[in-house]
């Protein structure tokens, strides 16, 4: 049953050999490895708004459009010192790869700490901002923001169960439907009012400016503004993705990619200030200058909202595809468990991808679908990594000191040195709205993963064999002491018996009594068996058989030799239907599990099946 | 640690020798076996007035006193018939003994199931009432009424697992206080009154007269009121608890219960009519009278709200004593799942307590603490037992045919209609306000009730013996098959073998495929350890690890001779600390669930333990 609805939801299972996978041309690979980028830049500008429209008020868009420089600066700093990232790793070069290269195992395991808490904000941010869209165009749907956003994500998880990576297409058609139509918006409003001359008015009333501009205001604005930059990094992790020459075209996707980043925020913000455009309950920025342009209710204003809603779900989708990636490499190093390393019936990264569905729905949940209440706590992860990244880079280019690494290392140090500054900005001035939670998970994710690295080693050194390891093998085997518990002479305890028989000469049957009518009853029943080795029994004046069964094979546990072991036999009924098992007392479950624990002990198991 | 925490929370095992429990005199008798039949009072008007006062106004107290009269005429009718049954059943006559003694085993089954959903909403009814009586008295308590009554519940629980039945000292304190306490008040008010010549003020302007005096509204303040009635079964329960002789003893507690009732309940109903109190948000009826009689924040007014309190907590308390005991008898007849039958560590039989705690639990969060709002699912089952009980008297009366049965049989025959009139009458005027829930439960529960009894009658049949039983005995025990999958050469897996060549030589080592280098690994691994016996591989494209080896297993089982067996030896590494399994796939724990399901296969499991 289960089995079928599986193969239902998430398809027949594939072979390991047809693990192959698609490889990117540019063309194809821009939209794969870009929707987080390009994405995010439809809550950027908005969410800078936010931070300067209650203090600044109508004086909010010349700061604005100064913030937007800035961002677009270190957007090109950024572009420059991943070009490196891509030549330096052909194979791929995630932050975790390049910090724990370069820099060792904690700053690896921090920017992969950053990269994991970055992963699940992207799913439960771009979600949230896709759900915006969708309420925004339909205000009647507003009620039910977190359901929505719960179903976009399960949808993806869905689909991500069943390995929706393969087809590129699926994600070029909506990226560039809404390239074209944001550009198109873009394009309509400049040329409405410099070609013919309309006079743009302003959405809303704004206030007047409340109090002057502060560095703080700046910083705080700067911040928010940030997170148009996450995603720019999935290029250099997807390099063996591309056709060749791969590392080429991913050089030639990370330049396009800039150059849309560059179009769209800053295009965007332009729109803004040009129609004095502020964050209102319920509708976001880019639906307002969309109904602006265009006129809402008209077919271009509804395909800006369903692409910007689509090309928000395939940024989710990225983090799907990189952060059961990313835990599948932390599995092969042993720093999360085991589980994340295997692929499920479909190749995914089942493990990975359930974790994520769970964490990124906890997020919307709790933070009831406001994308605006989980951007503090979002940026500061990217920055980190960044940063993390750019060093590693720089402490490469200053050790090993080939060719041109004078120039190599000023670029990026330079990145290092300005996304450090940016990750700093972001933390204090996002401290007490958020970031504070990442600035905690962060160090206690490390010392986690350290942990479990310690545990596997720890097993391991336990189970490893040396060289020398035919004496393992014991040569003259042992026989065996058979302990056999009955609480009751029925057909399962006599296959258990006959089967102990086969297993040695020395068995011994142990019953616990707790009722002395019922032992005497037991006896006579045993006696017929005309059986030639004895009954122990043992009283039990609390009821608690297993505890009194537990003391009695430490006893004779106590007893044995080196390697001698003792065989404990245990008669279970299995019954067909597995939820008629709450009709029956489960504690031979919780002795088995305590024998298990005792190191001398070889636990047998003989089912009986009831029939029906 | 869990133990211990047990033991200081249950308090010490103790002993099944230790299980005689203490008898009752008619002194405390009474409390013990009357708080539930008492306590109802507290609520039973106030029940009456809610649905007439919306209607009536202040037209509401004539028909209120009418009312109260026809209850007190079901209470002695009741009393002369479960007279009857104490007298016939000196070993306790519960419903269910009674109706399946004489009726058959669905009647009997209907009367434990009504009780056993009475039982339930006793403990829910009483704590919410006295919650409320406790909400009265301190309006600034009245948002957390739900958290006071899971807390009280709680209380209950933890002290029924203790085993609080001995003492009756703590139950006979606060009831006598409770009489005493609530007797005061309607002599104090009556004497005030009449006395004194004081003339009582309404407590609330009242509204007038809305709409005529029907029968069925006569009839649903009859059912509400019927609630008053509750409890009085208990004593003809209890009849082995009290001192020799004993059923002389019950006939006497059962008199003075009869009175008591009597006393208060008409006492309430006549102060309330006298006081024209009606029913008001969160001040209880009793409250208000008390006010009135003693002053609002005398000594007195507290007096009587702590005793109400106190005694309705008793009343669940009862509850808890009993459909444990119900539940145990059920267990024997094999009616419920077997653990009810089971006494814990303290004698008590918390597996039934423990449910008990759930489901009243449940009831309270549903229904927020709202006693009225329980009300209509309450006196149903009351009444359907009380009718099946009187049935199952007049049955035998008609059958036997023994002294003075004519006389007896016009007793409970008159009890058993008048019973059944009242059931009918609250079933339909309570049907729409929730009785039909109970009406869906009640053969749903003996539906299920027989389905666990065809289940066990299955099982006892599928393990039985006949008499020939040494037959069953294998005379030549014949090799054991043995099977070992092993994914990697460790020390586990060597301890595991050591002890597979105790068992026999018929060894086959069997290991899936799902990486090629590992593989080859494992084979030069294996070579080394110089063994006579194959390494079998089998490749698993899917990498279904689990379901190769089951499919690989039955292929064996398969082959196997009339009474062979295929041992299957399984290593498994136990780590001290359980939390660290999460760190581990827990597939081994899957393929022996689904290995035990196979008729002709052992497990066996050898544990390795890891150093921590």
């Amino acid at each position: 049953m289960f089995k079928k609805m599986k193969t239902i939801v998430i398809g027949k299972a594939i072979k390991s050999a047809e693990s192959e996978s698609e490889k990117f041309s540019v063309i194809w690979g821009l939209p794969v490895l870009s929707s987080d980028a390009i994405s995010s830049v439809s809550y950027a500008c908005e969410e800078i708004l936010m931070v300067l429209v209650p203090v600044l008020g109508i004086a909010s868009y010349k700061p604005l459009m100064g913030i937007a420089a800035a961002i677009v600066g270190l957007l090109l700093i950024l572009v420059f010192s991943y070009r490196q990232t891509i030549e330096c790793y052909p194979h791929g070069g995630g932050s975790y790869s390049v910090a724990s290269d370069n820099l060792g195992k904690v700053p690896g395991l921090v920017a992969a700490a950053s990269l994991s808490i970055d992963y699940v904000l992207t799913v439960a941010v771009s979600t949230c901002s896709g759900t915006a869209a969708i309420t925004s165009a339909f205000p009647q749907t507003i009620p039910f923001r977190v359901e929505i956003t719960l179903f976009l994500i399960l949808l993806l998880t869905l689909g991500n169960l069943r390995g929706i990576r393969e087809s590129s297409i699926l994600f070029g058609i909506p990226t560039y439907l809404f390239i074209f139509s944001i550009i198109a918006m873009i394009a309509t409003g400049l040329i409405k009012v410099f070609v013919f001359g309309q006079v743009p008015q302003p959405t809303t009333a704004l206030p007047p400016q409340a109090q002057d501009v502060t560095i703080l205001l700046l910083l705080k604005a700067f911040s928010s503004g940030c997170t148009a930059l996450t995603g720019v990094e999935a290029v250099s992790n997807g390099i063996p993705n591309f056709k060749a020459p791969s590392q080429k075209n991913a050089k030639r996707v990370l330049a396009l990619l800039a150059l849309l980043v560059f179009v769209i925020f800053s295009g965007v913000c332009y729109l803004a200030s040009m129609y004095k455009v502020a964050h209102a309950e319920n509708v976001t920025v880019v639906s307002q200058i969309a109904s602006r342009v265009f006129g809402s209710g008209t077919i271009m204003y509804f395909t800006v909202q369903a692409t910007t809603a689509m090309i928000l779900i395939m940024a989710a989708n990225t983090a799907f595809a990189d952060l059961p990636l990313l835990l599948s490499l932390l599995a092969k190093d042993g720093f999360v468990a085991r589980s994340f390393g295997s692929r499920g019936a479909r190749l995914s990264f089942s493990n990975g991808i359930m974790l994520l569905f769970l964490l990124s729905s906890v997020l919307v949940i709790v933070f009831k679908a406001e994308t605006h209440l989980l951007i503090p706590l979002y940026a500061v992860g990217v920055f980190l990594s960044f940063t993390l990244s750019q060093t590693g880079m720089l402490k490469k280019w200053i050790t090993h000191r080939q060719g041109n690494w004078r120039h190599k290392a000023v670029i990026n140090g330079f990145g290092a040195l300005m996304t450090a500054v940016t990750c700093v900005i972001i933390a204090v001035s996002k401290f007490a709205s958020g970031a504070w939670i990442v600035l905690i998970c962060i160090p206690s994710l490390v010392a986690f993963m350290l942990f479990i690295r310690k545990h596997y080693n720890k097993v391991r050194d336990n189970l490893s064999i040396e060289d020398s390891s035919s004496d393992l093998i014991l040569e003259n085997p042992t026989e065996n002491y058979i302990l056999l518990p009955v609480q009751s002479v029925n057909k399962s305890f006599v296959k258990a018996l006959n089967y102990a028989m086969t297993l040695g000469k020395k068995i011994e049957v142990y019953h616990v009594s707790t009722n002395k009518a019922e032992t005497e009853r037991l006896k006579v029943k045993f006696g017929q068996l005309g059986l030639d080795f004895p009954l122990l029994i043992e009283e039990a004046p609390y009821r608690n058989i297993n505890e009194t069964l537990l003391a009695h094979v430490d006893k004779e546990q106590a007893r044995l030799n080196k390697h001698e072991m003792l065989t404990v036999v245990l008669p279970q009924f299995v019954i067909p239907k597995r939820w008629h098992y709450m009709l029956h007392n489960q504690t031979s479950l919780r002795l088995k599990s305590a024998l298990v624990r005792r190191r001398d002990v070889a636990v047998v198991t003989i089912p009986y099946i009831i029939n029906e």
